[in-house]
């Protein structure tokens, strides 16, 4: 279906308010039109770009919710959480993160991603990496952009511990899973 | 049983060749002296502090060896390496390895030391980490330094994988240990 410029707009404004991390390309897809014109609307209607959205959205509303570390100690920054449930991050793979020799991200930065994402997610003072189950499962280069995602999926509260898996994707395709023990000093009040 | 000072010094120039990573704690404790009597030793017989000899062997020795990757991407210093059979690394824990909260070494770090070190140790142009079972058995915390050591247990030539088991320890007691399922180009010559 297409739409006049003024539906158009208004239809966007509405699409990026329910999900502000979708992308110039998804929204040219979604009406119909070129990048460019999305970019022409998003100018007309004062919606800055994906990459300054996200910025906002990690940089004002986690500071206060995340317990277990301060936020600048997590490796990229969070879009989402709620704590003892979920998470989401996002690490844009720069130079300094990739093998000199063919471009490819070194483990330990995907890694730090998840397993600094695992820790954010626990509701507690303390929260410590006990055991480590980690996939890599395809190479990521500089320039791409990780999202990864952290669902807690169990607790035990005898032992202390919170299980979570992560998950991280690159345009959609998983680059990396990994199960996750955490060692958290009180128990989990959920489940 | 007690050495004449001349004794202990030819003694001691021969234990510091043999093991040029044993500290002044161990060698006082061996020869029944004072650590600042081992620190006189060795400023007359000009040894240089264990620190200086790790930075010696590190940079002297490992440069050319290493294939897979340039020596200085190897997060520690490598200390002793055979290609596809072991490798050793030493890694300090700093400030900047650490949580802010507790200053116990963030997991990411320990994980970058083992896993380079099980890239080093392959013999090959390309090595990448396919699968890692890590466990964080007691905290690190900055100042403390952390030994790894990277054994190849097995090939797999068909699936062009190796196996390492990394340990890490710290002043004997083991702190990490992980399994890595490496990726290489070409299958090992050896097993």
């Amino acid at each position: 279906m297409k739409y006049s410029k003024k539906e158009r707009q208004l239809l966007l404004q509405q699409t990026i308010t329910d999900n502000p991390f979708i992308t110039d390309e998804q929204l040219a897809s979604k009406f119909h039109v070129s990048v460019q014109t999305i970019r022409l609307d998003r100018m007309e209607l004062s919606i800055p770009e994906l990459r300054e959205r996200i910025k906002d959205v990690a940089a004002n509303n986690f500071e206060s919710e995340v317990k277990s570390l301060p936020i600048d100690e997590v490796v990229g920054d969070i879009i989402d959480i709620e704590l003892d449930e979920r998470a989401l991050s996002i690490f844009d793979v720069g130079e300094e993160h990739v093998f000199q020799r063919n471009r490819i991200a070194r483990g330990h930065h995907l890694f730090a991603q998840a397993n600094s994402l695992a820790v954010a997610v626990i509701d507690d003072d303390l929260a410590l990496t006990a055991h480590s189950d980690i996939y890599f499962l395809k190479p990521v280069k500089a320039g791409q952009r990780v999202i990864s995602k952290a669902v807690v999926t169990s607790n035990d509260k005898e032992r202390k511990r919170t299980f979570v898996t992560v998950t991280s994707t690159v345009d959609g395709n998983t680059v990396f899973t990994g199960e996750f023990e955490m060692y958290r000093t009180k128990g989990s009040e959920h489940k």
